[in-house]
């Protein structure tokens, strides 16, 4: 179902083919099965260390490459689609509706619920798309990375929307602890009193064979860490261990 | 004010300079600033030709590299945090919360809004995080990628938490044209109108001057391409055209 209605990724005259590739391991992780190649800068089908390369980086997502089309314009690239979208970073000189990528995805999946197919222009390595390109879609996708450091490389914008897509349902909330007075125990705390424990076990024999004690210990630890112990609880624990290895306390342990 | 709460990426064991690289990347577009490094395989400081590939795969990123802290031990390098997130795949033998990477770093701001001190531990390429570095954290994080294809490498899942990191303050929503009964055109049909107005202009001497007609037919498509007409709007625009350029329109324009 939602394979068929995904967005069509569309690299227009991309650079690298471990781009290209990079790219279809983000689409095939993320339930994006279509891609279209506009004049791809190494002709296809590619040359054998070429498609080495490309297999390398696609890790396995051959089923994406293979059914790859390529095309010599972005504008029959897009022919057959219903509505067309173009990542990029700016603008020159137009005007069109800007939107994230979460916001496209939500309106992608509108249309594909009302049957339409969609695609989404990427343009190559250094230079981006040009205004040809951009004329051919309809709105602009902008990922709101830093101002100061906008610099996603193709793979990388790639990989952004498909985990859109991939989201694109929605997830349900959580909650975290609510700690009170007291404030979550640093890690360093929480290591403190597992390392005491571990050290209180061994004096006290717990560990009734050596090869068992690894095993044990991990299991413990790890039950632990998962209390998420608020810093007072951290000191609650040391005071119940001072309890139990004290006079009283050891006296019945080695009773 | 984000800055100082963002959850520190911290690498365990990593293998490439390149993905250290990549990774930094990814936290610099999306306003991480800090990232630790648990025993990598190329000792810290690199040597030249590493630092080179390094520096390359970056592509500006030097703050977060110059500042990255080195550890031995994953212990140690969430000693200080309070809330501790590994992301992994699979986990063998322990019982954790997972969470998705959304759901994630909104507990992660709830943290930080209590002045926590958060990080995600990622584990080496090729054989992911072990237990005793599993054990260092509360809560799994899963991308919950396509169950059959599950393969996002070390930099990709940086990036999808970086990502989500950049955007966990929520966006607004947006909606898409009601195209009534008709339905959004497709590409191809618009594509074949705007041919169809630039010959119809070219014929009634519209383009004045050679050298302006490039640019005055770009900001044409442009605008009609942001109009998203409907199959019926295409239609109706062909018979806007064949009424103006038919006779009676013709002799108006030439008269």
């Amino acid at each position: 179902m939602k394979m068929n209605s995904a967005p069509i990724i569309i690299l227009v005259r991309p650079q690298l083919v471990e781009n290209i590739g990079a790219a279809t391991r983000a689409m095939m992780n993320c339930n994006l099965p279509e891609m279209r190649l506009v004049s791809p800068r190494d002709p296809w089908p590619l040359n054998s260390p070429q498609k080495e390369r490309l297999k390398a980086a696609a890790s396995g997502a051959d089923a994406i490459l293979d059914s790859a089309k390529v095309f010599e314009s972005t504008a029959e690239a897009v022919g057959d689609l219903h509505a067309v979208y173009a990542s990029t970073a700016r603008l020159r000189d137009m005007v069109k509706e800007t939107l994230t990528p979460r916001a496209a995805m939500g309106e992608i999946a509108a249309h594909a619920a009302q049957g339409g197919k969609t695609g989404i222009l990427f343009g190559p390595e250094r230079t981006g798309l040009i205004n040809e390109d951009l004329i051919c879609a309809g709105k602009i996708i902008h990922i709101p990375a830093n101002p100061e450091f906008a610099s996603f490389n193709l793979a990388q914008s790639v990989l952004v929307m498909a985990y859109e897509w991939l989201t694109a349902n929605g997830e349900a909330p959580v909650e975290i602890l609510d700690y009170g007075k007291s404030r979550p125990a640093t890690r360093e705390e929480v290591f403190n009193l597992l390392d005491r424990f571990e050290r209180e076990l061994d004096e006290t024999g717990f560990f009734t064979t050596i090869e068992m004690k690894p095993a044990m210990m991990q299991n413990m630890r790890n039950a632990l860490m998962r209390a998420h112990f608020s810093e007072q609880e951290v000191r609650t624990w040391h005071g119940i261990l001072t309890s139990l290895t004290g006079p009283h306390g050891r006296r019945k342990a080695n009773g």
